[in-house]
This record gives C-alpha cells, sequence and structure tokens, in this order.
C-alpha cells in the first residue's frame, strides 16, 4: 500500500503527530515555518535541529560559505541560511525550491535575528534563472510583474498583497460577525436583469442545448442587493461578500469585468445616519485590523510602491468622515475655481473628476455625500418626497484617489409608491417577486455595497485596480 | 435637508450613539434585538422601557389581553408581548412587521423568561393571510416552502438553515485563518476549460459584441485549484471558498448547477495523510463549532426535520476516520452480499451505491479512500509509479447520507511527468501555463475540494441539495 510515496513523520506546530503514518523516515528534524523560525530567537527553538523548506530569494556565494534566503511565503521575512561552500550547487539559483536542515542558532549579524546552519540542502524544484522571468536583486514594476498572473505571486510586492488581500476579507467577515449580521450567499447566476446597471454578462451551457438550460436567459450578477433584500424580510442583519461582474468596454485603473462586493442590507432602519454608521465602522475597523496586522506587508506599500501613502492613510482615520448632501457638494463644485469637463448643474451625475475635488476640498478623508436627485438613482431608492429639488435617500462613500468606494440608499418599503415607480420605468412585471417583499411584512430597511479591490487601492494607495486581485479580468484579457 | 425622512436616535447594541445625527424623536426607548431581550431575564434590562422590532409568528387574542410573539431573525426564539386588548389591531397577523414598545418583565409563565407589557404597537408592513403563502400554527414541509425562494427565511426552518449556513461559513474561514492559510479569491471566469470535469457554463456579454469579450471563449470555473496551484508555488497553504459551476442536465438530490467549494493546496507536503489529516481536522473543526454555537437552530432540524441524524453526527465525531484504499474497498465490495447495479470491479469508478455501503460497512463514519486507478484520475494526479495495478495518489471522503464530500490528491510536481501525461491525453499546449509552475521553484504539493452544501447535508440529515443554499440553481430553474 502506498508504495512509491515518500511518507515522512509532520511535527507539524499546534498539532499532534499525523494519525496515519505508516512508515517513519530517518530523519527526525524539527520543521518549523521560516517566520516562525525567525521570530524564535528568544525560544526554545535556538540550538535545536530544524528543516525548513521555501523558495530561494537570494544566493550570495563567498570564498568558505555561502548564504542563501529561504522564503515560504508566512511573511515577507526570509531566513538566512549559511552553509559551508561545499554544499553549494549550480541548481541553488534564484526562485529555486529547497529543503534545508540545520541548527538554529542566533546570528551573529544585526539584520537578522536568527540564522540557519545547514547541514543539508536539497533542490526541491529548480529554476532556470535565464527563462524565469523575475530576476534576483531587481525590484520589478507592478505593470511588468502583471504580465505574469501564475507567476508574480513569486514576487515580495505580490505575496505581501495577496496576504493583505487575505487579512482584509478575514477583517472585514470579523466585523460583520462581531456586528450579529448573517452571512448570505448570494447567487453569482440570475435571471433578474432588471437593474440596467448597464452591460450584463449572460450564462449558457457551452454545449449545444434546446433552449436555456434554465428556461430563462440567465446573468452573472452584477449585485446581490434585491436577494439580500429578500433575506431582510426575515433577518434584521445580513451581508455578503463576493464575485460581481460587469461587461464594461472599458480599460479604466478603476474598473474590472469581475471584481469583489461588500454588501450589507439592515432591518428597520429609516435613516441615512444608521447606514453611514455601519460604513464607517466597517471601514475603520476592517483598515485599523489590516495595519496592525500586517505591519511590514502594507509596509512595503507605503515605503517602496506608493511612498508618502501612509500620511493619507493615517488622516483618514483620525477624525469622523464629514457628511454633506449632494446639493451642498454641487454649490462646493460650483463656487470652486477649478475647470471640469463635465457640468456640475444640480441633477447632473457626479463625475471622477467632481469626486475627488470634493474629497480634496473636505481634507483629503473620505466623505459621505447623501440625498441624491431622485431621477438619477434606481427605483429602489427611496424616494425623499421633497421638492422643488426631489431626491432619495441614498448616499455614496467617496474616498481620496480612488473616488466612489461605497453605495447605499435607504430602500422603497413603501408598496404603492414602489409600484407607481416601477410602473412608471416598465419595470413592473419583471420584478413581482420584489414587490411580494413588499406586500408581506415589509419593513423600513437600507443597505449599501463597498467595492473591495477600490478599497485595497485606497489603503494602498496603488493605482491600477489590476494590481489588486489574483487572476484580473477586464475587456480582451482573461488569462490562466 | 433630509425632510421627509424619519429621524431617531439609535442605541444600537455595543456602540455609541450616532454620531449624525441631527434631529431627535420624542421617545426614547432602548432598542433590543429579540434574543438580547429573552437572554436579559437576569440582566439591568428588567423593568426598563425596551422597543424591539420583528415579525409576528404568532397572535393570540383573549379577553382581556392579546399576546403576540415576535422574532426578528436573530435567533429562533421570539419574544412574547402581552397588551391589553385595546391593542389588538386586524392588521396584527401571522406574517406582518411590528414595533412594540413597553416594559421588559419577568415572564409568569415557565416556557420563557421574560415578556414585553406593551405601552403601543405600531405595524410597520401588513401582511395579508389569506395572500401569504404561510400559515400560522402550520409546519410547512421543504418541499412546499422552496416553491417561495424570495420568502422561505421567513419561516423557522429556513432561518434556521441560513443561520447554520453562516456560522459553518464562518467556522470553515476560522479553521483556515487559525492554521495559517491564506485565503486566495480564485478566479469565477476563466479561459481554462481544459480539466474535462464535465459540462461548463460559457460567459459572453448580451449585447452584441465582436468577437469574444474577453478575446477568449470563456467559462464559469468549475474549481479553483489550479489557479490555487499557481499560488501554492509562493505560499506553503493557500485556500479559497466560493461558488463554483456546473452545467450537468441532473435532477439530482446531491447536485447543483451552482454550487459552493472549500478547496485548500499545501505546498512541501509528499503524503496522502498530511492531506486526510487537514480534511478530517476541518470536518471536526467546523462541526464541532456549529454544534456548540447553533444548538437551537440545529435541534430544530434534528429534532422536526431529520429525526434521529444527531446520533449519526455524534457516532462520526466520535473515532478518526478510517483510511481503505481503492484496492481495499473494491475488495470489501465484491466480498459483499449486496446487489449492485454497477459492477465494482478494479478500474471501474466507485458509484454513490458503493460509496454509501462502504461507509455503512465501516460503522456509519466517515471513510477515507486513497491510491485510485490512474486511469480514473485527471492529468495533475499525482503518479503512484506502482503495478501491476497503476494508482494515483489521490483521496476521496464519504460520508453518511451523501457519499462523495471530498476529493483530493497530491498533484504531479515532476514536469517530465507532467509533460508526458499531458501529450498522452492531447493537453499539452492549453496548459502551457501550468507546465511553468513545475518549470520554476516546483514543489511537492497536494490539495483537496469540499463540497459546502453537501456538508451541510451530512450534518443536518437534510434529503435534498436544493434546501441548504439560499437560492438554487439546477437545470431548468434559476428563480430571481
Amino acid at each position: 500500500m502506498f508504495q512509491g510515496v515518500v511518507k515522512r513523520l509532520c511535527f507539524a506546530p499546534n498539532s499532534s503527530v499525523s494519525l496515519y503514518v505508516r512508515h517513519f523516515c530517518k530523519k527526525s528534524h524539527r520543521k518549523l515555518r521560516i517566520s516562525e523560525a525567525i521570530s524564535s530567537s528568544s525560544s526554545s527553538q535556538l540550538g535545536v535541529n530544524i528543516t525548513v523548506q521555501g523558495w530561494l530569494r537570494s544566493v550570495r556565494p563567498q570564498k568558505a560559505n555561502i548564504f542563501l534566503h529561504v522564503n515560504d511565503g508566512s511573511s515577507l521575512q526570509s531566513l538566512q541560511v549559511v552553509a559551508g561552500a561545499e554544499l553549494n550547487n549550480p541548481l541553488l539559483t534564484f526562485g529555486s525550491a529547497v529543503e534545508v536542515s540545520g541548527v538554529l542558532k542566533k546570528s551573529p549579524h544585526k539584520t537578522q535575528p536568527v540564522e540557519l546552519e545547514a547541514d543539508v540542502i536539497r533542490v526541491l524544484g529548480e529554476c532556470n534563472p535565464v527563462d524565469f522571468p523575475f530576476k534576483i536583486k531587481k525590484r520589478h514594476g507592478l505593470e511588468y510583474i502583471r504580465q505574469f498572473p501564475h507567476l508574480r505571486c513569486r514576487t515580495n510586492v505580490f505575496s505581501s498583497l495577496l496576504r493583505i488581500r487575505s487579512e482584509a476579507t478575514s477583517a472585514i467577515h470579523s466585523y460583520f460577525k462581531d456586528n450579529d449580521f448573517v452571512q448570505i450567499h448570494t447567487p453569482i447566476i440570475t435571471s433578474n436583469d432588471c437593474e440596467g446597471a448597464g452591460e450584463l454578462f449572460q450564462v449558457e451551457p457551452s454545449s449545444a442545448h434546446d433552449g436555456h438550460f434554465f428556461s430563462v436567459p440567465t446573468f452573472l450578477t452584477v449585485s446581490g442587493q434585491l436577494h439580500l433584500e429578500a433575506m431582510a424580510g426575515a433577518f434584521s442583519k445580513v451581508y455578503t461578500f463576493g464575485p460581481t461582474f460587469r461587461a464594461e468596454n472599458s480599460q479604466s485603473r478603476r474598473h474590472l469585468a469581475e471584481f469583489y462586493m461588500v454588501e450589507a442590507e439592515i432591518s428597520f432602519t429609516q435613516s441615512i445616519e444608521d447606514l453611514t454608521k455601519v460604513m464607517e465602522d466597517m471601514f475603520r475597523s476592517a483598515t485599523e485590523h489590516v495595519l496592525a496586522h500586517c505591519v511590514e506587508d502594507v509596509d512595503l506599500f507605503h515605503r517602496h510602491v506608493t511612498p508618502g501613502h501612509r500620511e493619507t492613510v493615517d488622516g483618514m482615520l483620525k477624525k469622523c468622515f464629514p457628511v454633506i448632501t449632494y446639493s451642498e457638494a454641487v454649490d462646493i463644485l460650483n463656487r470652486s475655481s477649478e475647470q471640469f469637463a463635465f457640468p456640475s448643474d444640480w441633477g447632473c451625475d457626479l463625475k471622477t473628476e467632481h469626486e475627488k475635488y470634493l474629497v480634496k476640498h473636505c481634507g483629503n478623508v473620505p466623505v459621505f455625500v447623501t440625498d441624491y436627485p431622485y431621477d438619477l438613482k434606481p427605483f429602489y431608492a427611496r424616494d425623499n418626497q421633497d421638492h422643488p429639488q426631489h431626491t432619495a435617500a441614498a448616499v455614496d462613500l467617496l474616498v481620496p484617489g480612488v473616488g466612489e468606494l461605497c453605495g447605499g440608499s435607504l430602500r422603497e418599503e413603501r408598496l404603492s409608491v414602489l409600484r407607481a415607480r416601477l410602473e412608471e420605468l416598465g419595470l413592473e412585471d419583471v420584478n413581482s417577486w420584489y414587490l411580494d417583499l413588499r406586500r408581506f411584512g415589509s419593513v423600513p430597511h437600507g443597505g449599501f455595497g463597498l467595492g473591495f479591490e477600490r478599497y485595497l487601492q485606497c489603503i494602498l494607495g496603488v493605482d491600477n485596480i489590476k494590481d489588486v486581485i489574483p487572476f484580473p479580468r477586464f475587456s480582451h484579457s482573461c488569462v490562466l
């Protein structure tokens, strides 16, 4: 049984010895992650035989010794390995995978707390330095590494990005869990095409099929909001965090065809302030968590990729986010001496140039803009029933460098008002299930969506949205 | 500003007073969630004016009083409201939404710790009991409520399911975070069509477009594995948890066109035991968490929906999961007196009937089956290079009631072996990026996927997979 499969006894940290091991190999080195080895300078690991596995980030042969830096992705830090020159090997190249066994010692150098004195170095996977697109000691630009989506995680900058993205994801889930939200997996494939949110992707089986697979035309979701609203008829607080899609033919640095949205829906809320509070709390909580838990990785960005951005981030967290109405925003724009390419009259949608000006005007901090013209907002936005300037109870959060980060609104919960609006727009038939939500136990509610990639751009200062997602999809590009 | 929008001062639990409130309404009731009100019998809330908001689950008018049960989705429990008969109102019907203010008191009845003596009852949203598909005091079957995907969250059983699903999701993320896995958002739209995992969905913009939007044909992902493997070239442990898709024309109780998968990939692992350890640990950790944190909700299933299933679940957690090889499994099947519809000779794929028999044979607990015939497994499964029975280092986890819950394997990390295999299958061109992963710093690695809906079926005993996902998608059905 299991012939030909190499067996080993794995002393994984924090776990007991594997129950299913049937054979033991001869070595009994303790296996450590790189980050654990490095942080163990004051611990019981020193002087102990350990084995580490990872990829070479640097190779420095000297007369008597060879120095290697081994990284396993658990952090930005690499473990320095010192070996006698006799252990050198032409296959020890930048990017190759190695297993090193030896003794962990205090380092004589100030730059690292510990180093590994190697007894055995085994090359697990070669890496031809001529063919490998990343070169030793070279800091490659984000645009260059973007050409290699299957390999760019092996650069320092993109491995940092991915650890930050993972931690930010986790922080957002924690925020909602700590605040008693129920997580809902809203569907990806949907038969709703009624929001008019722009270009949709259609979904059909690739093989021939009589009629539609689902009997109706189906699309990739542009937002989980309507499905969350169904859930808001039974739960006071719900959220979803998943992929959404737009078939926009845009090559912008702020748009992707596939991107992640965090969406929340809160029942029994009757004010925009209840929504802005959740939006601001979530932003703060996630950002403070990331800054506290990804110190080195965030530093890499704030020092080397987007120098100076740390001050912007610190500034964002210092004060409460200001709130202005759309009408106030229009006044600010019209009073400014700035030359805008697009008009900023009352009733016009705010363009990116306007959003950026407003953010700057308010001191380069996130700004809530509330109560947009009724006619600019989708059918579900709640009618403020004001005049002469007719507005809806909607809110956007604008942030430095990015512009619109979040959009939200109270939802029209009044059956008669909603029905009249849908009739006006010719949408009453497609939304019959949605009207049911108002027919049976309707409650005042509202919610918002946050673009997760834009959030990462905002806290890291990264200019191009393609550099904050593992596998970017946009028009003319779907690599892998 | 904000004209026409009702304002209120919201004392949300665990939070400070909202910063943006500009107007105060006259009432100063403390607002409580239902679950907090109920658990407050021994706390400082008793005797205090509170306001609760929720949906009516029962209405019992008596001569002098009216009794209501109000639920807000925070738990299965409803708060009993007692009001003078003068507060009765024909709009107080099952399913309607209400806001009740009054004084929280110790209940004289043993069935609940507290009750709310109402001063004011306000109907927020009516619910016509004739049109509403769910009826008071009636326990509707899962099949009946499935007809109303936008409303079924308002039943006890489906709100319990959704809370359990949310908690299980969170428990799985916690397991991976606690064990130092980096979460990767693998893409939904992909240009990989080479796994041959069955029927694919194709993705194109709904509006006319010259050629493909992405310049290449694109599909919905059937698995994030290959993308995770790219990441396993830089991180020792990665995982993803997201939607996956199969355009299978199946109406089975175990298949959906859109379902959630948990997938993990572990580098520097050379044995199937390392994988089974993670699979078993994750299963135990998530299940124990759900049983401990969703006591009432799980009980609803184990008492009323799937009576007797609790013993099965407890039995699953008692012992280590047995491990048998495929060859041993075939021996067991061939020695049995059971009449199978499909052959169980060495080399045949195990069918559901075989999987169920093996689970039963092993004592109705989860069973790992390892080392499947090489020819049954996809190109990426690692060749055990054994003979005469040629196997791959692959493993499935079979569980009671469901059959296959997880599938995994060591991956073929040896460039020459992989290249030969791909050539044999005529797949060498489509997978050139995948070969790069073996060309540059390849490491022994492996991983697995778990079907999240099947996992919920397994722990709750729910027979039909459509009853454990908020919005089921299957052939001929994509409602909402």
